[in-house]
């Protein structure tokens, strides 16, 4: 069993930034252990998740889901080990995940958290090809983008950590697959280990039209969209007839203050009957099972690889995040604990 | 029999304007009236059908159908008679319906003619509600949209050809409906005589925003979206979750020499899980018959009424065009001829 200390750390959010977050916008604080009560389990963490969407829940604004309320610990998912346990079916020893936020220990056990396999993948996967971004790549390319074998799929953020997905998804689907993603190194990595046909460095093509016409000699078919903003612009002025977008994330936009703008495309949409949709992956929640089965697997197979990217210690979280909001990341952010 | 002049005019495009045409886009000619081959009929234009997809064939870019020549006729859905018939199935007398141009007599016979019935209805219909708008507005309603019971609808250029027979099929559906029109008059209309349960004035309203909020009290379900540019930018801030968009067409935006800027919307599709489909009605043509006879029934049952602006010559078809493309019609735009 392991040794639970008297306190630990957590990520508080104390201000709302319209623009770009700084470090000073998170208190990193420390706090007295908890005790499970009945029907609870005290979770050590052992990776935290970081993930767009979280910037989201720094606004006050009305979103999908609620608020971080302002000295609330940071919204996050979590995998851990189970270390104290009042509840009836977890047990110590057990690793989790859940959404349980951004500190070293928690309290969980509510109807959300789930038990990990650590023999089937390291338990980081649950984080990410396994967990919320690989069901997001899964259900967002599959179910939303629909393609069809041969057809053409772009994605954005390719290397991220639903984009890495997408794309090896696409090339077992008979696809022809084109990344976008920033820097030669995140291209080279998106070609050469993922197998992606062509990857696009949108900080390096003068001209993202053209070179997208070069890389998609048919057109676009299927739009997996991470990023919005003037990439999107390009690659939607490029979609084909009956085109299908999966709206999936608008990274470029998150820290904007107002409503950016942008060139008027819904008009270029009624005659390609180009078809746009938004989702969340929640909303596939019931089919995760037979999801994560397949994408076990695709990855016990070798067929999809995955890439993180791990930096040590609570404290860094908001360092990584605020890095990741630009880019800086090199595949799926987690941050270690301990 | 009709007797047959020696000569017809017809309306040709002479010039592409970047905007606005003007008159000088377009010249009345008179010509030689041709011979109907074997297989072929001569038809007499009764009515011709101004339609605000037209603008888009008097552009060279590429599009989902073919730009108009420059000294070719403009395209345009008419009815008419067939006075003189080498056809082996059309004769003389019918009344026909086909998209035969901006003329006074045609050619006719291809695949695309079919008899009107002019004892269901006026034959101007055929160009209007039991045409090609009317199919329009059914399926991209029902189709597209996918109203459910109680849902509320919101339809721009409401008392439009399209627009008024949404918003008709939409309270049949036992939807709220929300019309968005130009002036009292258009509004009076479409709450009075067609039933819409309210109708906000866009040239009035200093904030669309709030108007569409206060008449849309459960948020707004199905957008049908006929206009595009800043009325679609308020109706798009106030949809609801898991909302549809029938992208119909951007009348707002058919005169824009380059595209035009607005706020960036897709980031907010995302979350609320927003589903955009661009449509043309002649995806549905394996469906238009039982659709057809269904508006068929509303209509004779005074279900759904139906609003015409009539100028007579065509001559006055030119500046008829431009002043639809401003808005300055009321209900489907027609030119009857002779």
């Amino acid at each position: 069993m392991t040794a639970i200390p008297k306190s630990y750390r957590r990520v508080v959010l104390v201000n709302r930034p319209p623009g770009e977050p700084a470090e000073s916008d998170f208190r990193v604080e420390e706090v007295a252990m908890p005790e499970p009560r009945h029907g609870e389990v005290l979770v050590k963490v052992h990776y935290l998740s970081l993930d767009p969407y979280q910037r989201g829940r720094m606004r006050e604004a009305a979103s999908y889901a609620a608020a971080v309320g302002l000295g609330e610990v940071m919204t996050g998912g979590i995998v851990g080990e189970v270390v104290k346990s009042s509840h009836p079916v977890f047990k110590e020893g057990d690793i989790v995940e859940d959404r349980l936020g951004w500190q070293e220990y928690a309290i969980g056990g509510g109807a959300t958290m789930r038990r990990v396999d650590p023999s089937l993948a390291p338990i980081s996967t649950a984080n990410g090809v396994l967990g919320m971004p690989g069901m997001t790549a899964y259900f967002g390319l599959l179910d939303v983008g629909q393609p069809k074998t041969g057809e053409t799929i772009v994605v954005s953020a390719a290397s991220g950590a639903v984009g890495q997905v997408v794309g090896q998804i696409g090339k077992i689907m008979g696809c022809r697959v084109v990344g976008i993603a920033g820097g030669a190194k995140k291209c080279g990595f998106v070609t050469g280990e993922l197998g992606f046909d062509a990857c696009l460095d949108y900080k390096a093509e003068k001209d993202l039209d053209a070179a997208l016409r070069a890389a998609c000699p048919n057109g676009i078919d299927v739009y997996f969209d991470n990023v919005g903003g003037e990439i999107s612009d390009a690659v939607l002025r490029n979609i084909n007839f009956f085109g299908r977008v999966a709206l999936c994330g608008s990274i470029s936009q998150y820290n904007a203050a107002s409503p950016p703008m942008g060139p008027r495309l819904l008009g270029t949409f009624v005659g390609k009957r180009v078809n746009l949709r938004g989702f969340i992956v929640t909303d596939f929640a019931e089919r995760y099972a037979p999801a994560r089965r397949q994408m076990g697997e695709w990855v016990r197979s070798g067929r999809i690889k995955y890439r993180e990217d791990v930096v040590q210690g609570i404290d860094k979280a908001p360092r990584a995040f605020i890095g990741m909001l630009r880019g800086e990341n090199f595949g799926k952010m987690l941050v270690k604990m301990g």
